[in-house]
């Protein structure tokens, strides 16, 4: 079930390094990319760090909206989230977008009305916060936070919990060539206290 | 064995969002401290944005030398990476540094000198790119890699290879309070044609 997470837990989402696709709309236009670099900055005010292109239209369409969204995609979403990252949106032959072109179902994010990616396990809506420093020298995008939501049967309180009995709804991580990881394992690390371990 | 990365592939170390030892020297003084949020920006040259408070003795170390390294580590680290992110190093009681404090056994990168960690998969050493706004608004540092290292039986030819034959040398991703996330199954995405999916 899609739950709410709240805005503090929010970086949560993407702490432990999953790619991410990036979703934009600006004047009746909209574009889907995935990203594989992105990290959280600080949990409170959630904001994260997302490397776009800067020549890429979701580029574009970022900067004209002041705003995007992130949804985490799961293994069975693998070769959408390799192919959408590896063609432009800009101008298909077809005149179709990518959503329409690859017939990716979305749903609205409540707050900005983005578009989030049907069949995901976390999706979040940031407001770019403007820093054309980061974005022409590094194609480091800053957003922050303004809604979150996740599946809770692998996100809850605040924390993933991967196991044998939600492996479906697993991230993803770019190892490169549309090859990816899935964090399946946890291991447990303990506060051993000096000279004990 | 421990193999040089060429500098190209770099990034590819730090792609799928591991948690990374971040370890500084200057002046006498070392530091080690765990960073679960890093991202590269660029390939070429190979470039790495890292988040370190600034208001930790790594930052302070960082700033004053200019450089950084990294080291991955694994799951038998596990206990130490979560210990080492959990205490400063400023100003231990006993006077010692963490590393002698943990008895973590270091050797020097090739190029910077900086201390890269025993048992780990990977290393990596980073001049630092002076980004004062980046540092101060985001604690978001950016580095140049100036030389890369990584054990062959996981990463070669430019690429992870996670298989249930090298488990001890997978990477960890920090999910919160501890827990780290293991990547020890990995997906592969096609690219299909637009309609044929």
């Amino acid at each position: 079930m899609r739950q709410a997470v709240a805005l503090h837990h929010a970086s949560r989402l993407v702490n432990h390094g999953p790619t991410v696709l990036v979703t934009t709309r600006h004047a009746g236009r909209r574009n889907i990319m995935a990203a594989a670099w992105s990290m959280p900055v600080e949990f409170t005010p959630p904001r994260i760090a997302v490397v776009v292109d800067k020549k890429t239209f979701t580029s574009d369409l970022l900067k004209a909206s002041d705003c995007f969204a992130l949804s985490l995609p799961v293994p069975a979403l693998a070769d959408l989230t390799y192919r959408v990252g590896s063609e432009s949106g800009r101008d298909l032959a077809d005149g179709r977008d990518k959503f329409a072109r690859h017939g990716i179902a979305t749903f609205d994010g409540p707050v900005l009305q983005l578009p989030w990616v049907d069949g995901c396990c976390a999706w979040l809506e940031l407001r770019r916060i403007a820093e054309p420093h980061s974005e022409t020298a590094y194609d480091t995008v800053f957003g922050e936070v303004v809604s979150a939501q996740a599946d809770d049967r692998v996100f809850a309180q605040g924390r993933w919990s991967f196991r044998d009995d939600n492996a479906a709804l697993h991230t993803l991580h770019h190892l490169g060539g549309g090859s990816f990881a899935v964090p399946s394992r946890v291991v447990q690390g303990r506060l051993l206290e000096a000279g004990a371990s």
